[in-house]
């Protein structure tokens, strides 16, 4: 009865109310939302581990935590009792039992994140929290061209966060492609091995420099080969981001 | 200088956070929070006359309203300076002057409104507000074919709310179809020359019973003619609902 488990959620979230993943005292993050739940759930508390941070105003359509508990509680009632206790803007998709050794980010194959434009001229009120809005018409073959250079295994420093530390910058990119829909709408997707911090971002501010002909290609590769992150152009906010696949 | 200008503003808004259209106590109103913010740029109050209500939690992608006043300020200024004080969920799209006897409510010709529904098995997180979550299967044919009965001129009793009063029922329907598409929304398109209060919404929590399944056409066609509210349907949800157009 006592037995220790090791419970997998795979949930989605909102995270236009959130100050991000990681719990910190600056005020209510998603980690903080599931842990102060849990703890009512299984009457005891728990430690939930991410597969990886998300930033504040990032979503999630596929985000995978562990947790250890001794509860006997069977997985499918704590899904149930956790998305009636959340708020809306959180929901748990799958809760199972997974064999002890899995842990959520060091098991991680590979992760997969959109980036959403909003290519109008006019605003879109209803997509403010779920875009970037980019007023120039964005040229997506020239984009399309510059992230085809971002593909197999590369050193990203160009793109990191400033904050990254000395973390190995290597990382193998399977995915990196760009469309266009009709109702306005430009779709970033990329697939790696894993991501620096604010690496995805990092790169789509630069790349829509050179969709909206601010930067040409060639500038592009020299920032990318350059491993010089002052170089590259700016973040792109938060709000168009969003992690839409863990593979283990 | 001190003369009285007549000046019209074309909106949109996102209803999530609003107590509706109309300012009452229980909390914001779209109408007090445009006549609070045109006090501060005209140096003067005013009273916002709104083509009609919205309630709580419905939207407008095209709202038409007008107001009075003595200030020279030129309505371009006026529209960036309200869009900059405005919070980010209501958006001045036009300000125009307009002749002294123009009156968004008497004035307007027809209205149209959209109402959205989620139509997938499982919940859609980032549509919770711009949505109504029915998970059945809808049978689009049979919905077009009860919404069909209602375009002509028709006595709306059916679908009026408990609380309209003694208004004239009677309405002329131009427009009222239903489509889905491939992404799983389905959409309610009406247009009419007037609409009673809650008539979109106990209409559409009606024909959605038709469409699973729940109740015939012809069970449709009764209670439409009936003329009496106890027999309709639910009300639909409020966040499913768009106002789309005012025609004048």
């Amino acid at each position: 009865m006592d037995e220790i488990k090791n419970i997998r959620l795979i949930l989605e979230y909102d995270g236009t109310a959130y100050h991000g993943w990681q719990r910190q005292k600056n005020g209510i993050s998603i980690q903080e939302a599931l842990e102060d739940n849990l703890r009512i759930m299984l009457g005891e508390p728990v430690s939930v581990i991410g597969s990886g941070r998300t930033d504040a105003g990032v979503h999630a359509l596929h985000q995978v935590c562990n947790f250890k508990a001794a509860s006997d509680i069977p997985p499918e009632a704590l899904r149930r009792g956790m998305n009636s206790l959340l708020k809306d803007d959180i929901f748990i998709l799958r809760a199972e039992y997974v064999p002890e050794g899995f842990h959520s980010r060091y098991s991680a194959g590979s992760k997969s994140y959109e980036y959403r434009i909003w290519n109008r001229r006019e605003k879109n009120l209803f997509l403010r929290h779920y875009s970037w809005h980019v007023h120039e018409s964005l040229e997506i073959t020239g984009m399309g061209e510059c992230l085809s250079l971002l593909t197999g295994r590369h050193d990203f420093s160009s793109f990191k966060s400033a904050g990254s530390g000395n973390l190995n910058p290597v990382r193998e990119m399977m995915r990196a492609e760009v469309s266009a829909n009709e109702e306005g709408i430009v779709t970033f997707v990329f697939e790696a091995d894993g991501f620096l911090r604010h690496m995805v971002r990092n790169i789509v501010g630069t790349v829509v420099d050179v969709g909206r002909g601010r930067r040409s290609i060639d500038e592009f590769r020299e920032i990318f080969h350059s491993l010089d992150r002052k170089k590259a152009g700016i973040k792109a906010p938060p709000q168009g981001l969003f992690l839409t696949m863990v593979n283990y």
